[in-house]
């Protein structure tokens, strides 16, 4: 039995987890910073405590603090959120050996599953499809016309120290192969000094598709379908729906399974998100599994019904899932916006401050999920996000109407928000044909 | 085709029809009294007209005004909401003779709806069950008696010319029958220069259950399921819910079923509610029928995913319904509080006043209709309602678990409001076991 939870985050996934567990008749406790004093997800705790100064490393970063204000409220367990610790295994385990139930994954399945060759790995143990490539290092330029053949061209060549784009390039042909692989391996070795690089097939046009997996201790994992979250910019979501509305029936249902397979192969509990790509012709593969709640799990509840947060306190609990996969029903459509303090103008500059008047939308089929409010002052110091809107509706046209109509109805004076660009990507052919993939953003707005 | 909507009201229900219109493509046209220039109603209509100073008499009731701000604005239809003019014929013919469609019923079926013997004598043409009574007036003490034994003591004795409870008398013997009609007789005489009294049977400890109807122009006519309206204060509705806690399956059925038949035999178009008590045995009996949109009407949108202001206007412009009766389901609980500036511990007296600070409730389940926010000022010259929080949940128990959530995290600081006593209710036992009358709110909390 779970009593009490401290949460370690801000913000509105704290607020979100302080709701669940006011439903459920547990007692939630908050950590804030000196900045976040003001926060809903402070006052509406049960009991809030400061763990220190405004920069996340002087205080949501804080292992030891948090756990010193989980042992004099005496929690049962701690619920880490996103961001922040969500993620860290170290956290994790330090959680558990203090006696704290931690809500996710095991430090042991978080760790394997953070590591992307392990993963990747897993998932082609899993018969989990993962982009074709080299599967290791690429020792001369010979060896690498022959795998590039094999796989296809265009590719991929990819720095195995890499990441932020160095170090990588495309070849389209067997001619570029060569200049591409010494230019790449100059490039990391002088960035990671690491010039060891391999290939992978180059997805031109690629959608983001992700499914939401929850597992219980009993050996039950569950599916509640898919996410398309192709509008992003620069890897930042910016707006996430349910169902996909490119995929077809079959490669639904055969994505879903997948992702339970790679679950339930990381012998993994608790709520995780199997994250792919999916190509233009419905080719789905592998990219990563991200062990914790996500932003964008709300348009997963809208089109299920299911409180996600609450299923991940009864799992922590030792429970079993209140459901079982064939109760999952996907009911209409869900989109969510993340509302950002940035200026869409000044190329999504943060633009914290404080929120001189603030009006929310609502009616039929809209959620708003936010911790401000008229009078808060976002800080500076954080993720620009000050809240979500959530629309649910029968059928996809009428939630784009729907939050169209909302996102003009909300008012935050005194701070800029992404409003008025998200009215405008809801406009845009691409994205009502449902045609977008990740580059969509970059391509149509940020030339 | 309907292409711009003028708004006849004020409020929440203006906002919730601009709200409608805006996604439905069709342009908004709100009027205001001088003190509701700062209503999110007016600032979020597409154009908006002052119709005159802040007394209704002088603003919202002033016919001419309207129709002048209809004809300026060129708009092709008018929406009453509720109150003001929602349910005067007069002001419908005026609208449908100065060109304008009138999104409710034609006059006709207003008026005889509007008039409660009228109304009587369609229901029992119907066969729609009404309180058994003295059908006539009484004349002498001997046909009482005969009358009342039929119909079954104890009876109620009403004036002819009541109203406000004058004139009323419940008998609950033979012997005490003839005293009480003389005093009603007497009173009635004083009050209304009218001694004429009625029987009806005596229903001592009702519950109000309404049923949700809409018809169109077609001959369709589908009943929403019904809502338990017995949270009252003095005929003031509280808090609503659908469906019924109490009703058995096969009396909800007819219930609904009856409510059709009323509204079909009276020609009528467009949505209305058929109100009915239902006594200890589950009997229901006929009230009346209130032929406009409802101020509850969301917990019906919410268990049947119905848009009713939307369906209002295609029924108005002349479209078939886009349900069959075989469409409609109830799916889960929706209970809404309606949230007014009173303060609950002073007898309920109306507290308008600066909204110094606000955070509206978010999260999973969880609908805000208002038109309200921190620095507006609530103005006295209206009803005290500033807003309706309405949650939906697969069950009723969860949804009073998120009703009490969402009322604690409701904030609204400069002016009292009813969300304190609504989470006392939520708590009580009558209330969570469904057995609430309408006299439950003053039996229990106003004594």
């Amino acid at each position: 039995m779970i009593k009490k939870i401290l949460i370690a985050n801000r913000g509105e996934i704290a607020l979100r987890v302080i709701r669940a567990c006011r439903e459920m008749g547990i007692g939630s406790v908050a950590v804030y910073s000196q900045a976040d004093v003001d926060s809903m997800h402070v006052k509406l705790a049960d009991e809030a405590y400061c763990v220190g100064k405004p920069r996340s490393s002087d205080s949501y970063l804080k292992i030891d603090q948090i756990i010193a204000a989980a042992e004099v409220a005496g929690v049962d367990a701690i619920h880490p959120g996103y961001g922040f610790l969500a993620e860290n295994a170290h956290f994790n385990e330090v959680c558990r050996s203090s006696g704290f139930e931690f809500i996710g994954p095991s430090p042991q399945a978080m760790e394997k599953l953070g590591d992307k060759n392990t993963a990747r790995s897993m998932a082609i143990a899993n018969k989990v499809p993962v982009v074709p490539g080299s599967d290791g290092l690429i020792d001369n330029d010979a060896d690498a016309v022959e795998i590039a053949k094999k796989i296809g061209f265009p590719v991929l060549i990819k720095a195995t120290a890499g990441g932020g784009g160095k170090g990588m390039r495309v070849a389209v042909d067997e001619q570029s192969l060569s200049t591409a692989l010494s230019q790449a391996r100059t490039e990391a070795e002088a960035a990671f000094g690491n010039g060891g690089v391999y290939l992978e097939r180059y997805v031109g046009s690629p959608r983001h598709v992700e499914v939401q997996v929850i597992a219980d201790s009993h050996g039950n994992v569950c599916h509640l379908f898919e996410r398309d979250c192709s509008v992003q910019r620069r890897h930042q979501k910016l707006i996430e729906e349910a169902p996909s509305p490119s995929l077809p029936e079959d490669r639904r249902i055969e994505i879903c399974e997948a992702a339970v397979r790679m679950i339930r192969g990381a012998e993994y509990t608790n709520a995780a998100t199997v994250e792919f790509i999916v190509d233009t012709d419905n080719n789905f593969y592998f990219i990563e599994v991200n062990a914790r709640i996500q932003v964008e799990h709300p348009v997963t509840e809208m089109i299920t019904g299911i409180d996600l947060i609450k299923e991940q306190i009864r799992v922590a609990a030792g429970e079993k899932l209140s459901f079982r996969q064939e109760d999952v029903k996907c009911q209409g459509a869900a989109i969510e916006c993340r509302i950002n303090a940035e200026d869409p103008d000044k190329n999504f500059q943060p633009n914290p401050g404080r929120i001189e008047k603030m009006f929310v939308p609502g009616g039929m089929g809209v959620r708003f999920d936010s911790h401000v409010y008229a009078g808060y002052t976002v800080p500076p110091h954080y993720d620009s996000m000050i809240g979500k809107l959530i629309i649910h509706r029968p059928t996809r046209a009428e939630a784009i109407a729907t939050m169209r109509r909302a996102l003009r109805e909300m008012q935050v004076e005194g701070i800029c928000t992404t409003t008025s660009f998200h009215d405008k990507v809801l406009q845009h052919p691409e994205f009502l044909e449902g045609r977008h993939d990740t580059k969509f953003v970059e391509r149509e707005f940020l030339s």
